[in-house]
């Protein structure tokens, strides 16, 4: 049975030859070190129901720290006796296993360790333990897990233990062992990327950091200057107070124009992209670091833009509820009675309003297929093609159309002086420009001379390289 | 060609020597019984264009029941011709094969048996398999399908085929067998996962009983106190007919109440976790079943708020909809014309309304952020430190300002006499109890007395072993 | 260490010997030809410190068309060297490697070629490359990557590599680099595969086009016969003008329509094919072809629906900001004023009102469970049994209901001949056959004597084989 003798080394590894591969009920797991992750992994492990052995440098002295059933015994004999050994050591005290050197030979040591500090150019603790024990096999893994999952075994929350290795046995090995904790094991390739994971637990959030910043200025920046002309000056310099409406309607007149900057700001780097790549004349050089930072935070400015948009409307719709509005309503009936006037239609206002309403509810409409499309396990679904058609067609789409929304809400006010009081502009004023902007290029970018220079482009083409290029037509081929 | 030498017994098995490994098309498929599940996978494999032997102890009386293309023999023929062979019998019957013992060592068993109640201690029917075939290598597989997707394909749905087995290359195999049919395999690790496999698709949301009932019986209660306290009492002793209120305004006083405190109860366990591992001095003690039970509903439970929240706002949303309060409007603005008086504003009425709703709104928000975050998919990307932070951080948030939405609401009602006619509490003051107790029970363990303690019995510090712990700092490390 | 050994030829493949099977720092990947494709790709592995060497037929010619750092050689030296080479040519010169066969053998070729148009019959480039080169082992991949993908490395969207091969190693080999790359490989198989892949990225939503179309066609229908009913006639015949009606009030009476009669065609096809299998006796034959299409077509005629209803909502709660519907009020004051009438509150018109929006808004809540459960992460997480409680169960209830909504929005005006002035009948008397038809056919389905007979159907019972069948319990087992 060829089939049989192949499967032993396969996943079974040298060390216990007649032990079937993948029963990890009768080999001990080793863990090196008595701290506090070894005593929560040993816990988590007892319960699998997995043999245990922790090696202590003095072993009668913690083995009463250990939950019974697990083999609190030397560091050589558990070295000996484990052939995967978990190292819950401080990385500085990785040297002090050098004696065990022999005994772990031809061992799965798993590297658990986390940086306090990202580490962006120093070799990872797993390459550095790898370095110390070149006859072991080092995988890196269990370090993205919470203190608390390791302990009571997953719960909510990321089930995921990013593992990798040089040693393609070793790491499925281990990758069994995680699945069998009840863990979701991830293969992240070779050793060489031991660093991104002992990275990754100490990241919150590192690419929402700037776009939220920018939200955030964005809505202050707008609410104050919203508050000084339609609240503080209209009280200071005629009395009148509105402060009521700092809640509800300041915040709501605010958040659309947040949205809407924000959008464009979805749609200007790729402008600027494109207009460097044709001022060059090539798509092989690299966009100026700002630039690419930017164009990587599109998502992230997309979806904060959606959020404010989705709570504007929210904003819109609890209007009519307010008790504000209740009484102004009242108020007008009863001076509609008084001056005895029959009706007090007004056919342009109601147009606005009617057309400004249903932009908005139209762009909220696209801009919420746009976020849903951006849930990772909704894009992962589409292919590139399908992709950009949503991103770049239904995102524009989304852009023009609020910009419509805020155009017919200024409607003809941009030009009524009434407006411009304290000669200061209304802001849907200052907010639509930028969007205006995004818009013309995008069309520029459509003239038939840019459009089809920017395709050669992108298709490869080069100024300076034209004839060569097409001289070895048969050696070209395109993705796109 | 040493790689082509080692990849022949990799995965094309010792049966073809000469066929490649992966090649789907030649080697036959083989089934043993003639059920229904045989039938619809036979006509599923014969779909996928693979050849198919059915092994049936009465082959002549069988034939004509299985499409043309698919080879009916003997039991022992399809042993002897297949590689792969699905047993599609009753498990009581395994035993039946018993003679084929020789034919089938060195093949694949796919036991594709479902339990038909909950087994939570017997061996799985693909172990006793295994136990009765030591020479072949089973895997488990297949039984989570709908007969539906199993004879049509895979449809929406999950297309996912739970697979284990202690055989890494059977294992594969079955897998691309699977792949082949338009499946997604899924590796679940060793043949012990069996019973796991096998008991899956007896699940109907095991996890969502009880913080669904909780949620029910939370609504009843709160809805039927109301109903009494707002509909029946005053129409009994004043004669008051409110009937109408039942279907939107009753519905939508109660869901916020529930909603509220399902979302105290998501953060009520954990505080009762922390107090007793401050209790106990250390973190190494398992909870209480019931609390452990309660601390992986947390998901649940919050989602389930959630969802009352956001059906909340939209019963409050439809409020000035309706026709009752378009008639309540005319009469009042009647009333007030009749009484002559300029204007009804009432300045504290107004605030109170738009803190209220402003609250409202801002708690929505966060709300569904939390929502998002527990999508498999968009979870899953959150690294714990992230995860966390959304969960306690954001959650707290939206736990305190709801609260603070509920208390606007109450305003000073709650001391207003005329609330308690009928000697009722209004229902607000009710459900904000329990709220307020996570919020006060959260801010004790912010004093620094009680978080440094708890921080470092967290980080596996124990009252009882304060020196021994110390002396060893060398091996102590921790993940948090 | 036998492991040791074992390791090598796992994934290091027999051309170099002495490096370590992941260590893809060393080795040199290959690229033919010197396409754009060849100068991204060149580009890119060079940014994730590879070694890169590109076979040209003319390399000094082309050498400075790539970056410092790129090793362009002739083709054979580059077969030479390289282990893996990606063949970046048209497949129509894929005839022009013939005379490297040899430096080619045992060598592991990517086929990155994409097809123009759809194939559905002709054999995958990927398979003649491995026709052409029977001694190397060919995967396919990368294929589906955005050429701005592949030049500045993964950006948001998918970030998957469709990777399928007939050698494991090969394919794990490619897989590796693919993630080395930061792209996730996803292994879909045996090269016979290699055709889905090809095409992949040529479609665009296929599966969406026809309820889309269906969609589009149902509102323009239904929006245009409103118009004539409700805009133009009463302009034309009494002179009335209410074309402001036209972008928000026409919109909303049309999107509940198109709503309600798309997720009766969800559940249409379900109850034609459970009749046809009751006709037939028999689940063994396939359904018509516009049938099965209609089948796969549900889950996107559910989501349409769903969007349709959620805007449908989002327009109904803006109907109260309009200043349309302010101007009707104050009128409506003023001649109730006027008129001097204490009270215009009618009882039955605020129940109607009343129970038409509790069934609206309880619809649109279970509707959105639907929609959260066909998130592609979701649907994953839930067994079939689950899938089709919240899919059949969930999904009839939202039927019932949006069909009450319906009804109650009609209430008595369907046989209020004022609504048939210009002897049209309104809109919802239309919209509400289909899903009445549908549940009561759901109805007639449910009678034991038909229930009894298509579950036995179901379970794979046949009319004709009946005592067949029944002779042979012992074979028979089914998943249901």
């Amino acid at each position: 049975m060829p089939q049989g003798e192949m499967r032993k080394p396969l996943l079974g590894g040298a060390a216990e030859p007649d032990v079937p591969a993948c029963d990890l009920k009768s080999p001990a797991v080793g863990i090196l070190g008595t701290g506090d992750f070894s005593r929560s992994l040993a816990h988590r492990l007892l319960a699998c129901g997995l043999r245990v052995i922790v090696g202590s440098r003095s072993p009668d002295r913690n083995a009463d720290r250990f939950p019974a059933g697990v083999e609190v015994s030397t560091q050589r004999d558990a070295a000996a006796q484990a052939h995967v050994l978990f190292v819950a050591l401080f990385p500085d005290h990785y040297s002090s296993l050098a004696a065990l050197k022999g005994e772990l030979a031809g061992k799965v040591l798993v590297d658990v360790s986390n940086g306090t500090t990202l580490n962006r150019s120093r070799p990872s603790n797993a390459e550095e333990l790898a370095a110390l024990f070149p006859e072991s096999s080092v995988v890196k893994g269990f370090n993205v897990l919470s203190a608390w999952a390791l302990l009571n075994g997953p719960r909510d929350g990321s089930r995921q233990v990013l593992i990798c290795s040089d040693d393609f046995q070793a790491k499925n090995r281990v990758a069994l062992l995680a699945r069998s904790m009840g863990f979701v094991p991830v293969d992240m390739g070779c050793l060489s990327s031991a660093r991104d994971i002992e990275n990754a637990p100490l990241y919150l959030f590192p690419s929402w950091g700037s776009p939220f910043l920018c939200a955030v200025c964005l809505f202050f920046s707008f609410y104050i200057y919203n508050f000084f002309r339609g609240v503080l000056l209209p009280y200071v310099i005629k009395g009148h107070n509105v402060f009521y409406k700092l809640p509800v309607e300041m915040v709501n007149e605010t958040l659309p124009l947040v949205s809407l900057v924000m959008l464009a700001l979805v749609y200007l780097p790729g402008l600027l992209a494109a207009g460097l790549q044709l001022l060059r004349g090539t798509k092989y050089q690299t966009f100026p670091m700002w630039l690419d930072r930017w164009l990587c935070m599109r998502k992230q400015l997309g979806l904060l833009s959606f959020f404010c948009a989705a709570m504007h409307a929210l904003y819109s719709l609890c209007l009519p509820m307010r008790s504000s509005a209740r009484y102004k309503l009242l108020n007008a009936a009863f001076k509609q009675v008084k001056l005895g006037q029959e009706s007090s239609w007004m056919e342009q206002d109601v147009w606005r309003m009617e057309l400004y309403l249903s932009f908005g509810i139209v762009a909220l409409g696209v801009l919420s297929l746009l976020a849903v499309t951006s849930l990772p396990s909704v894009g992962n679904s589409l292919n590139w093609r399908e992709f950009s058609f949503v991103q770049s067609g239904l995102g524009y789409a989304a852009l023009s159309i609020s910009t419509l929304h805020t155009l017919t809400f200024g409607w003809n006010r941009a030009f009524d002086p009434g407006q411009y009081e304290f000669y200061l502009p209304p802001t849907f004023v200052l907010a639509v420009l930028l969007p205006c902007i995004v818009l013309l290029g995008r069309l520029a970018l459509a003239l038939p001379c840019l459009s089809l220079r920017l395709a050669r482009i992108r298709r490869g083409w080069e100024t300076r390289l034209h004839q060569v290029h097409f001289r070895l037509p048969d050696e070209d081929m395109s993705t796109v």
